[in-house]
């Protein structure tokens, strides 16, 4: 055998497998068909936050009493400093595997048996392989050159007006981002409300800020066809027609197994994804699949965790997925976060009863706490500025099995956002 | 007995113990001499953290490749809106210590006896008395007209050279806030670093970013005299006269006992502090002394923690401070978190590594973890933007006995600073 482990992806999954198979010894090869990082550090989570930080500090003293600001965005120089910053990240990942041992080649990997896998016409085998592709955007038949992510991530203009197609997590970051840059921007729902993935209270949280901000939501709403000469015309059943110099489509993302070989090694499928057990290992035993392609929610985070699952059992250490407190955090106004599950009895506390929020000018949001017969936590969903930052705190409480009042007597530091889940666990 | 519970002061500890004394059905009075909230809420973390937030958003986009800010800041009309927010958090408080059935009179307390204190000439009895009159600032022989903590968070102008006297965690904070708002700012500190409140390293990642800011800090060295004639002129041993239209002392707080008639019920001092056991009693058993006059760090989270404890033994619920994962927090550039304790063994993280951090164009900083022989969390020291509000993960960790590889397997959203916490720990 050439390596011990191949991996085809270099996403969030993909090399931080490298870098844990590595450490323990392992011959590595990783197979990269695009850029280093995959997805996320390339063209979503890390570009996306660093645009929305950009606009949250112009939208917070834009609207700060007391200022007034002008200001000059060139975009142009500012994807500049933002390429070199994902080069950074992308480059250290790239280093610390190549530092490691990790063999990296750039190419499209295509498994050929259980234990080879081709790239650039060269065989390579392997004791095993992880499938670490990663996910591509739903497009639309008849819908064409409209804006992605990665598009409108790399976008060097900011869009006078914006319509967008979907309003999930990805819809309404980037328009609450591009609405505080000035856009006027339009966001199209099919599902009767934005955001569904969060529960319905988490929601309406944002849909208010959404409606201060001045963005147009247009719910229950199903686009028609979406026309390009010059700029675009997008119909909407039961709605004008709008025109927009930017249309973005974000109605959700498929798992990437083009031309990947799946069926040379008769590696099982559950619908689009790759069906994998609790050991992220799928139907053939040496060859795992972790992150976006192997199912569950698509999140960065998750592919990480799913990595090490699935190095630890490459290494003989008997290891099995627990996602009871897999956060998702949603980077709008305010910021949404949700961990572990809900249950009939929680405690909510009103953002404007946390005094940090107070100082940064924001008070449209609350503390959510889930929790079980014996006052165990069960959950949390919080919407505030930062609570990507403190969701943790309750993960650690639901893997700790802690309870309202051990969350109650831990001392948070004041003032602080944090502080708030503290004064929501109060009995 | 007119009430089961006297409070003297109405600052952090002084209102959380009303609001949690009146929850229990116990008839309380509070008296307050100033403004209900005291120093923190009114002229001390609150305003602070407002001014830090405002300064940080203007210089991150003013050194944000592609952007070009002009900004006018009117901070007379700033002061207006942060007064304001201040009223509708002391306003909160007070109505919420109302609602319960808290009586408030404004006056200055003074214990007539061990049951007995009296208010604008008139005497209240009750079973319990809690002392919660914080502290002040110490002024220095001599050294007249400066400004204190209050004045330069009133200011409504911004400095044109700032000189401050003191580099503990008040100086640094207000000197980089200023600085980051256009003043000239120079640092004087009698010690041989700045933060001494804190270890070597945490203050060093501060004092890089000080310099790279363009703040002038002379350690080692001591005022000899502050003169003011127009303008004010510092002289320094072994430097030049410095020159400055604002100058700003923080050396230090001390507790406020002043005319409080602590010898009228016998009550036993440490220092200028009032001595107290673990149940926050004096030697006179049915008085207690919470917060900054008590002892300990003068922090509002210890004064909260503070009064839980007194509240819960006023309640007959035998309790005792556990301070073991009191938090310190200081809203520097890059803001400096600790908790626990220091071991000889850690885990240390370069912000570099971070990548939310870099999204926020910031890479200064680390995170260290300490951990004991078994790999038990032992305490942290961070430097990374919004280290404040990760912490408290650690403090939890402390409290629930958990070891590196828990929080390491715990997953964290992605990309988050607190990732830093789970990478840090990583095996």
């Amino acid at each position: 055998m050439d390596y011990d482990v191949t991996i085809i992806g270099s996403g969030a999954g993909g090399y931080l497998a490298a870098l844990h198979l590595a450490k323990k010894k392992k011959k590595v090869l990783i197979i990269e068909k695009e850029k280093f990082g995959g997805e996320c550090l390339n063209y979503g989570c890390i570009p996306s936050k660093a645009l929305i930080e950009l606009s949250e500090s112009i939208n917070y003293l834009e609207t700060m009493p007391g200022m007034k600001i002008n200001y000059n965005l060139d975009l142009n120089e500012w994807q500049k400093w933002k390429n070199s910053m994902v080069g950074k990240i992308t480059g250290n990942a790239e280093r610390a595997c190549k530092a490691r041992g990790a063999n990296v080649i750039y190419g499209t990997g295509k498994i050929i048996n259980k234990n080879t896998v081709s790239v650039n016409n060269k065989e390579y085998t392997s004791q095993f392989i992880i499938i670490d592709t990663g996910s591509v955007p739903v497009k639309i038949n008849g819908i064409n050159d409209v804006y992605y992510n990665r598009e409108i991530l790399g976008i060097e203009k900011i869009p006078k007006k914006l319509v967008i197609i979907g309003g999930g997590y990805i819809g309404v970051e980037i328009g609450t981002a591009f609405r505080k840059l000035g856009s006027e921007v339009h966001i199209v729902e099919m599902k009767e409300r934005i955001l569904p993935e969060v529960e319905e209270d988490l929601s309406r949280a944002v849909d208010r800020k959404l409606a201060k901000l001045g963005i147009n939501i247009m719910t229950s709403s199903r686009v028609l066809s979406v026309k390009k000469s010059g700029n675009y015309t997008v119909k909407i059943e039961n709605h004008d027609n709008l025109t927009a110099d930017v249309v973005l489509m974000s109605v959700g993302r498929i798992p990437n197994t083009e031309n990947l070989g799946i069926e040379n090694a008769g590696i099982d499928m559950d619908g689009k994804f790759i069906k994998t057990d609790g050991h992220k290992r799928t139907n053939v035993e040496n060859i795992y699949a972790i992150g976006d392609v192997s199912g569950g929610p698509m999140l960065a985070h998750k592919a990480f965790y799913d990595a090490y699952v699935a190095s630890e059992n490459i290494c003989g250490n008997n290891t099995v997925t627990d996602y009871k407190s897999m956060p998702l955090v949603i980077y709008t106004d305010p910021e949404i976060s949700f961990t572990g599950k809900t249950t009939e009895k929680y405690k909510k506390l009103p953002l404007l009863a946390n005094p940090r929020s107070l100082t940064m000018n924001q008070s449209d949001g609350f503390f959510k706490i889930y929790y079980d017969e014996d006052g165990g936590i069960a959950g949390a969903g919080i919407a505030a500025p930062r609570s990507s930052e403190i969701i943790s705190e309750i993960g650690i409480a639901i893997e700790a099995g802690l309870n309202l009042n051990d969350m109650f007597l831990t001392i948070h530091p004041h003032p602080t956002i944090s502080e708030g889940i503290k004064d929501a666990c109060e009995e």
